[in-house]
Parts: structure tokens; sequence; C-alpha cells
């Protein structure tokens, strides 16, 4: 009910190199597991192996590449079909979630799904490279989000990236994706309306209002770091822009080493506290063309998820959590760690 | 933002036979890996070792059990503590969800968490019952759901099953749950706003609307199982009464007779497809002391969803599902399946 539901049959074809559920093949596992994979298609030389290239960093074939942005050989949603004709207007501007009938919003279709190769390299992970590293892959995905934003009929593009084979990842290899759909999520519009009812109350962007130090784990200049009291998983992390800014894909070179540095910092300390756990991160922008009036409370963050707990019935059934850590607890323990060693 | 979550320290001291994301601790590995353990304490003889039993089948303590309705040891909602004191009027009578403040739903607290054990042994799954077993639990289910209704604070009863360890099952033991909440999930809220939604447009009821024949696996006297249109996950089954009903708790014996036999025949289909897979069930039923004028659009069902693939980044960023198997030729290949032999 509510639901968007994409059907893709040919997506159940792709191959994987890891076995959902196994440990013994989970990436997880630390770097000793990481060696090298002859088999490894996105490893440097193996590049004819994969789908076509959208663009590379550097953009100078004559250099190595470090990061490489190509389409997903397995897409769930399809460049080269037609998009949707006539896009409704979309209910994100403060309204309720539109009410569907059952089944009213399957979508077959159209839509990118593209994949970020965060470095050439089988044995490093993202938090592995350095501050800088970690700039070019958040500057890589924002150089996309502006390439797909030109699209006429692209509304929203999620960007996230899975670790691990419980958390969704089927190739081993460091790399996040993105998925750029002719519709704004439901979870995007609900988000939306929820800031919207804070702001309605309360003349402040919810994340704005946020001050206490008690979930703090870490500011730099432009971000902060937090654990969020309403956190659905344990040890979850908000990383938010200090600033209140909108877009992702506006970022520009010195707030992405700076958001770089802190992501960095927060892997390190969630794989040294929960010994390399699978986790989801997300990034959650704003769909493209909101009125201006949704902005002043409409504000971009990084939500990081390790995969800790399992979803049973209740969580289905209910969407409901259960998260046996205090938000306040799990912010003092990320906040001592020391992870300099 | 706008999502319910439950804070529970004590949760995460419960113990488990099973590994999570281990399939060699893996009840769905077949009947097989189900021989009896010495150490568990549901199977017959170690009543002792678990919580408070609340009623048993037969009620006659000479007789050996069958069923046992017992307190979780490991709750994740307290029983024994106050329930909250001033319950606000719940939004679940067609308006849009509430809008709150980030956290502002936090509950630390009060509510029901109890187990229904479907059998004393310890190598039998609720589908290698016979029908009439599968009835016994049913309104053993619904006998307890009565039970809870009682209580002033609750307002909805979140019965579950989990089966397998990465479906969420801590136990290899056949057994059920079920969460008395003081509140009415999130979920619970937009599925009946969507079925409001129907309602107000056709006139009709959004399930006893489901007509087709191309989606329907199965039909006996009093239910349908379908797959629904708009299934978020492949395989997922919807179990419907055929006559309009809102409450499942008021089930007779002979509905559940009916629905024990078809709920049998999809979990041996699902098995016997999917090789075993780990599954949850949930029933989806309709909150206490629902005004009158809700009924004709609150349908209960039953949920089964098969964990066939993992939840990664772009569903939770999202909140939207990649389903590789249309609902069609998921129901031709369940309705098709011979489980007689």
């Amino acid at each position: 009910f509510g639901r968007w539901v994409v059907f893709s049959p040919a997506r159940s074809r792709r191959p994987t190199d890891l076995k959902s559920h196994n440990p013994t093949a989970n990436p997880s596992s630390g770097p000793g597991a990481d060696t090298p994979k002859l088999s490894c298609p996105f490893c440097a030389g193996r590049e004819s192996e994969c789908a076509p290239q959208i663009f590379r960093v550097p953009p100078d074939d004559a250099l190595p590449w470090r990061i490489r942005v190509i389409q997903n050989l397995y897409p769930a949603l399809r460049r080269d079909i037609e998009p949707p004709p006539a896009p409704e207007p979309e209910v994100v501007d403060g309204e309720a979630e539109a009410e569907e009938q059952p089944g009213e919003r399957a979508v077959r279709g159209f839509g990118f799904h593209d994949v970020v190769i965060e470095t050439p390299r089988h044995d490093v992970r993202l938090w592995d490279l350095g501050a800088e590293g970690v700039r070019d892959v958040l500057l890589a995905y924002a150089a996309r989000v502006r390439q797909l934003r030109e699209h006429p009929a692209v509304k929203y593009v999620q960007v996230f990236k899975n670790h691990g084979a419980s958390a969704g990842a089927s190739m081993a290899h460091s790399h996040s994706q993105m998925l750029g759909t002719p519709f704004v999520p439901p979870s995007v519009t609900s988000r939306l309306n929820c800031m919207k009812g804070v702001f309605d109350r309360s003349g402040n962007c919810s994340l704005c209002e946020i001050r206490s130090k008690d979930i703090l784990i870490s500011e730099t200049p432009y971000f902060s770091a937090i654990v969020p009291f309403g956190a659905s998983y344990p040890f979850e992390i908000w990383i938010i822009p200090r600033q209140h800014l909108s877009y992702f894909h506006e970022i520009d070179e010195a707030k992405a080493l700076d958001l770089g540095s802190l992501l960095k910092t927060m892997l390190q300390k969630l794989s040294k506290q929960l010994n390399d756990p699978p986790f989801n991160f997300m990034i959650h922008s704003t769909p493209f063309g909101l009125s201006s009036s949704c902005l002043p409370y409409a504000h971009w963050f990084l939500q990081i998820v390790p995969q800790l707990s399992v979803i049973g019935g209740f969580e289905l059934g209910s969407g409901c959590y259960i998260n046996p850590v205090f938000p306040e607890d799990a912010a003092k323990i990320l906040r001592e760690l020391d992870c300099s060693t």
C-alpha cells in the first residue's frame, strides 16, 4: 500500500561474487579477505568487461584512473527505453502523500542506474583512501548527479553505498551506486513532509535545530556527525552540513574534502567499534525542481546504517524499529573511540 | 523522520541459538538440520527455563501441551512498567499521518511481547503440522489478541512469525510472536490511509475489489491466496478473507481450519519452490476501537514474505523496492506447483 515497486526481471540474471548471508565471502571480514581477484571486472585492467564508462578521474586516458563512473551492467532501471510520457506533478510540497491504489505505483522501466568504482584496487576500502581520495569520490557523485539532473524525466537521484553481502553488495570491490528515478521516492516525500511539519511549528529547519551535545560524535568546519535521537538502527550516524543546504550536488571542493575526512573517520570508527560490519550509506538530498518555498526546510544529509540486527516480521509489519542502544550511548562510544592508531 | 522507534537495551542481552547471517545454523536448511536440542527451552520438558506461561493448548495440565503462549524472556516492550499516561487520539481515520519532530516518537517502554510455541517438538515446522494443528496455532493467536485488547493502553497487536536466522528468528524451534503496542504503528496508519483512498474513489474495499485470476494462487471457501500486484518482494503472498472482515481476532473455528489448510499449503509451496527460504509472515489487522465509519475499508490479511533478496541502500534510502519477478509470473509458478507428493 502506497509503495513504489520496480519490477526488473533482467536484474535477477546478474552474477555475483558474493553469496548473500555468507560471511566467509563477505568483504567486511577485513582487508585480509580482500585479496585481488583476477575475475573482478572492477579491477584495473578489466575495464572492457564492464558496461560503458560515463566518465573517469582523472579524465586523461593517458593516466591511470583512480575513479570510474560506469553504467550498471544489470540495471534496476533502464536508460534505453521511453521515459514515462506525462510525469504528474509531484507531491513534495508538504501535502500528505498521495493515496494510491495498490499496484498503481508499479514502474516497469525507465531510469538510470550507475556505478562508481571508488578505486582501481580490489583490496582497498573507501576508508582506506586518504581524505582527498574520499573527496574525489564525493565529487564524482556530485558531478554525475548534476549530469542526471539535466534529463527532464529524472526527478530524484538516490546515491548509496552497500558494503558487505548482507547489506546488499553483490561485488566485493569497493563501489557505490546511484539510481536516477522518474518519480520522487516515497521515503523522500515523507521525509520532506516531516521536515515541513517541524518548520511550520517552530519556524526552524529540523536539522539546523539540532543542538544537543549528547548525540554529537564529531564536528568539522562544515559538517556535524551525530547519532540521531530517533535512530532506527543501533549506531546509525547522520553527517549533516552545519550550514542550511538543500542539495548535495552543489558541494564544492573544500566542503567535499571536509566531508571526505569526516566520512572516512566515521567509517573507521564503525569498523573498529563493530568489527567491520556490513553497512549502507545513503545521501538524502532534495528532489530537483522543488519550489523555492520548500527550500527553507529541505536540508541534505548523509545517513550511515551498520547492519547489526536483522529486519524481522515486527519491523516489516509495523514499520516500527527496535533499537537496543540509546542514541546518547552510541554517540558517547563513537565520540571517545580513538581511530588514530 | 516520522518513524516510531523502540529503545530496548535489555533486548541486546538475549541469547541466541542461531547466528545471524550464518546459513549453517539456519533452521531453514531443512528438517535434517532441526534435530532436537537438549538446550532448547521451547522443547517439551524444559518449560521451567522459559518466561511465565500465559496459557497452553490443551488447558488441562494433565495432558501434554501442543501449543504454549508465554512471555518473551527478552521483551522489546515491558508489561511491568507504567503505560503512557494519556494516549493521544490516534490518527487512523483517514487523515494524513501526523507530522512529528524527529525523535518525538521514541518510546521507552510499555507493551506486551509474547511468544507462541507452535509445537513441543524441536524438529517440526509449522507446515509439518496438519491443518488442524495450524488451525489451533491461529486460534491461539486470536485468543491472545482478544486478551491483549482488554488492556486499555494497547492500541494494536502485531502478530508475526520469523523463520530462519536471516529473517530475524533467534530460536530454531518453531514459534511466532506478537507485540501489543500502546500506539498504532506507522505502517498500519499508512495502510489504512491507502485503503481509505481507494474506498473514497471507488466505493469499494481495496481487497474486496481484487478479482484478477492472473495473480490468484489458490482459493478456499473462505480465503484467497494471491501475489499482490504491488508486491515489494519476489514471491510475496497475501492470504485474504474473501468476505469483508476487519479483525483477525474474530476468526471462528471453521475459518481458522480453512486458513490453517491454506497457510500450510502456501508455506509448503514456498519451501518447495524456493528451497526452504527464510521468511516472515505478518497478520495485518485493524487497530482496536477504530470508528465504525472506517470499517468498510479496513480488511485484514496475512502477508508472507520470503527473504530472497537483501535490503540495500537504495531500498533503505528511497523506500522503493526492486522486484525481479512479475506478480503474474510468481502466481503462475506457485499455482501450478504440486505439493501433494
